[in-house]
């Protein structure tokens, strides 16, 4: 709730017509020159987890409202060929709820009514919690807090890039090509248990030593996709160079049973998470993968299970969107520095943002923000004065060539 | 105690002058026809670990218990060449106060005086349970345990494989050339942790895959380490050759950390378990292994730790009481199926057993009997009654032939 006072108070301050609607988004919008225009919708979450840092969300909200503001002082404001709604999102991270885009997809319309009645570990329901804090949402007006798609233009987000690519690049600003699509796996491997003196290496059925392998051969499918798959029904060339660029698979989590040093384990399970831009590609991937690792498992003589946890399709940006962001972070960044030799690059997102839900409703767009240190979630975690300046700049310029 | 009371009954039966030592051992001897001759001392241990079966440790009591029962029955026992005194061991496996070979401990005098004041989770003292049950020890008569070895001929002890190789050389019997020496290694690995989906393949420097090429090296070295280790200074050739047919290798743990799906881990630990009969090839597998780790390691720019956990010798069983092992096998199994076309195997142990601590003592021999199922400490380990019978004749067979 302070959160949202907070920002109301600043959209307010740069000139923006505010309302709180029932989930607890906050909006603020100004009409421009055409009211009746498709409107721009703008924004990013207010919501973040231990260890994100401060801008995780944050400054796609406050890129937009201090541009707007920019635009408001200089007298520009009521000039806007369109309208623009800021909309700063309330539940993006879902780690009370443990259920992701809660504002985003109340505007987009893709939450089923039942979402106001899943509890928190205090069991305390979701209408609850907004009801306490004196939001009175029912079934019926969660359904239309729903935007008309044909009021919407589009969707745009500054946003940290939570990875180390710009970094790596030399680049403050990138121009992100779309959010990747996501597949969980549960990889069961189990073999035959014994004590770790008795059993002759060669009459070993160990499901560690199998698990090992299948996440070495893994790892080297996902560093050259384009070496491993071949080019048949499962994956066009197109596919195979997209994934080259895109493609990330990850075990965060293994363990054995019954997990003493000294027994080798009945049976080991580790987690994989696969993502890339392109689905197909994605697809490809985990059918040659599972392939791969049934084969393995058959030459040990330990089984193998595959559990699909998880599937999430890829949401590919918008390229009109896409290239006038590119033109607004390349002035900003000509403003800021002179002469930029490079072209602005362009990068996917790995990570799940409020786009995603956005692009249900209209075409979207999104410009992240290097990050220092690369590291996703830790604290460590942190943008430079400069390039924060620069991601207002590159928002101001996207509003001023709408 | 009530084993202790039903085994002293048994050795009674057998015609053996019985008694409970301090640390809570019990012995049954005869003296034979030379009495003031060096003693056979046989036996096992009387306790044994949940799913271990029935027949762990057990089997090596009742098997020279019945043996001397069946002299006394023909009237032999008083003609035995030298004294023979069963031994039935208090506490191998360490289950209560995690350490191993308190009865064998004590005979053999390896144990540190302290080692009396140990105490189990609740805080209770090893001498406060032995004299609960009625049993004073003080560390003094504790020191007093050891035999002298000039009255000790040597140690003979038959005992189940829990391993599956005399079921593979389909044999209910195999000589014990030794007990394989042990390492036991925490291996960490730290890397960079990350976010799943934003760190592209190429700039990672994941801990978990760097984890798993090491133990698939690992693997690939125990199963052939005459492909890997050069016959310099750390290994010699008949090194070499005992390792490849008694080098076992397991990964028995693993963890991540923070151990999330979605999550890089920034770290990964887990435990080696290293045991070969020759302890010089031993340390040269040990060597070799962690220069390859800190090889790959560096490859992959991720920083590794090798922690030395534990290290035992090896523990080579005697020539002479082998070949009277062997002879005795060989006529037990002929007199049950006639002809015996192949020879008694020989095989290692890689587990522990009171002979470890015996060695310490006195020269020690033991025989093997094949386990059904080949899984060490499972429910379903078992040993048919045809090979119980044959453990027992050839207990018989040695003895006669003292």
């Amino acid at each position: 709730m302070r959160a949202i006072n907070a920002i109301r108070e600043w959209m307010e301050d740069a000139g923006l017509r505010t309302w709180v609607d029932q989930m607890g988004n906050v909006h603020g919008r100004v009409e421009g020159a055409n009211p009746n225009a498709e409107a721009l919708l703008i924004g990013s979450h207010m919501d973040t987890v231990v260890d994100a840092g401060m801008f995780d969300g944050s400054l796609g909200i406050v890129s937009a409202i201090s541009a707007l503001k920019a635009l408001k002082v200089n007298g520009k404001l009521e000039k806007l060929k369109r309208p623009v709604e800021v909309i700063a999102f309330c539940d993006e991270e879902g780690v009370r709820f443990q259920t992701t885009f809660l504002g985003s997809g109340a505007i987009a319309g893709i939450l089923p009514a039942t979402t106001l009645e899943i509890s928190d570990k205090r069991d305390t329901m979701i209408k609850d919690v907004l009801k306490e804090n004196s939001i009175d949402i029912t079934e019926e007006s969660l359904l239309q807090l729903k935007y008309d798609p044909k009021s919407v233009w589009g969707y745009v987000e500054i946003h940290i890039e939570q990875g180390p690519v710009l970094e790596q690049k030399g680049f403050p600003l990138g121009v992100v090509k779309g959010i990747a699509g996501q597949t969980r796996l549960k990889v069961t491997v189990r073999g035959s248990q014994g004590h770790a003196g008795t059993v002759p290496m060669s009459m070993r059925q160990d499901p560690m030593a199998a698990a090992a392998e299948l996440i070495v051969v893994m790892e080297s499918l996902c560093k050259s996709p384009e070496e491993f798959l071949s080019y048949d029904d499962h994956c066009s060339d197109s596919s195979v160079k997209s994934l080259s660029s895109s493609l990330v698979c990850t075990v965060g989590e293994i363990s054995t049973w019954p997990s003493a040093s000294n027994v080798i384990p009945g049976q080991v399970t580790y987690t994989v998470d696969i993502r890339a831009i392109d689905d197909l590609g994605r697809e490809a991937v985990i059918y040659d993968l599972s392939k791969r690792i049934y084969q393995i498992c058959d030459k040990r003589s330990v089984s193998c299970n595959i559990e699909h946890k998880h599937d999430a399709g890829a949401v590919i940006c918008d390229s009109e969107l896409s290239s006038q962001l590119k033109s607004a972070a390349y002035s900003a960044l000509k403003k800021m520095e002179g002469d930029i030799q490079d072209e602005v690059p362009t990068l996917m997102s790995g990570a799940g943002h409020d786009a995603m839900a956005m692009s249900h409703l209209t075409k979207v767009g999104m410009l992240f923000v290097r990050c220092r240190g690369g590291i996703s979630h830790s604290p460590q975690e942190h943008v430079l004065d400069n390039d924060v300046w620069a991601a207002g700049l590159a928002t101001l310029s996207f509003l001023e060539n709408l």
